[in-house]
């Protein structure tokens, strides 16, 4: 499904999309806590990440940044990983280790490509300082940050896609989702946004038997299917 | 006055005091107007600005961003400047003017220096597209562009000043307003925050007899006082 028009405004998902929160989950919390398994420890965090921002897309918690939110699920696994112990200066050392995870290999030289042609905002559930922080880090050429929290939504809402369109004063049709994630894709798509899907094997690492955990087929007749950003770089003449 | 510890983020004031608004907007008319006085033509624009956001403020109207408030004013101005004639296209070309300022010359540089060891973000009245095209533009190395837009409030609104403690997770006293204007600086420190004038005496151009428009005598104790950003970073020893 090629578009009949070139978006002006590519917005990217950030965690497992533009960031390896999987290796870099996995790295640090082994150096920091020896004999730990940190791939187990990054998919425990993660995986109470769409349950948090349920409860606050269900209205049982007010508006709560991930930071926030990321603290409450770490609260709940560290006794699962004999880290209870931890006192407050390093659980809050831990949490930030969302701000500092480390982008894909192909992620900042394909931006720099396809920012020459289009304005690149990211799109992300994470809070507007750990993206800034991340940015900063990494060296992402963001040209603008969006975030969940410039629209008090967390994705899948709709608000957060039309919101991107909003900000810059655009049609929906001129903004294109660019994302690891088949549901955030369809999320979008029913806005009226392009998509691009990108291929992220690694997002959830590999498994004991050393097999891809992650399920790479995706159904929806996206408007890009790279493998990288370079890749998509490619594709859109950049 | 100097600080009894140094903030940790720096949030700069944008119209004026990064960048040349006088300046950008006189050319820019004077080259697609021949014979207008550009300089004129700013300072009526401009004039209209703070009289557009107090009636947000008052809540005569409701949310509105700078780019609908600078097309009220200017639909207002342009008879004056013989300008009424404009089509749709042109006058929404020309509205965008505010997204193309240039950076005072010591800007781009200045900044760079700074964040290499403070977080820079803007507290602009300025929506979000139009600080990010100016970005885009000039090159600004901004870790964070902040906007009226974010907290649906103007300036000097205390919740902008202490929206961007919140979002960074600091204390007001973390943050350091850089602008060049008294009352910004002033509505500022009054919620905590630290703050650093910027002498801009080319913010308004020269008068018919040459002489600076802008008066600079600043009242308040400032937490540092400074020619310009290069200025700034030497002071704050980076």
């Amino acid at each position: 499904m090629k578009p009949t028009s070139r978006p002006k405004v590519l917005a990217f998902d950030v965690f497992g999309t533009v960031v390896d929160f999987y290796g870099s989950i996995k790295r640090e919390a082994e150096q920091l806590f020896p004999g730990i398994d940190g791939g187990d420890f990054a998919l425990a965090w993660r995986a109470g990440y769409q349950p948090a921002m349920q409860r606050v897309r269900s209205g049982e918690l007010g508006w709560t940044r991930i930071d926030d939110l990321h603290r409450i699920i770490l609260e709940s696994i560290l006794p699962r990983f004999n880290l209870q112990h931890l006192d407050e200066a390093q659980k809050r050392h831990l949490n930030l280790v969302w701000h500092r995870l480390h982008s894909w290999p192909d992620s900042v030289e394909g931006m720099h490509k396809l920012r020459r042609h289009f304005t690149l905002c990211t799109l992300s559930n994470g809070n507007l300082s750990l993206l800034a922080e991340m940015a900063k880090i990494n060296g992402l050429p963001w040209d603008l940050i969006l975030s969940a929290e410039n629209f008090h939504h967390y994705k899948p809402d709709p608000e957060t896609y039309l919101g991107v369109a909003q900000v810059f004063d655009v049609d929906p049709a001129q903004v294109m989702l660019v994302a690891a994630h088949e549901d955030d894709l369809k999320a979008a798509s029913r806005c009226g946004l392009q998509t691009a899907y990108i291929h992220r094997p690694m997002e959830f690492g590999l498994d004991d038997q050393g097999r891809v955990r992650k399920k790479v087929e995706p159904e929806l007749p996206f408007t890009y299917v790279a493998r990288d950003f370079n890749d998509l770089a490619a594709q859109m003449g950049c």
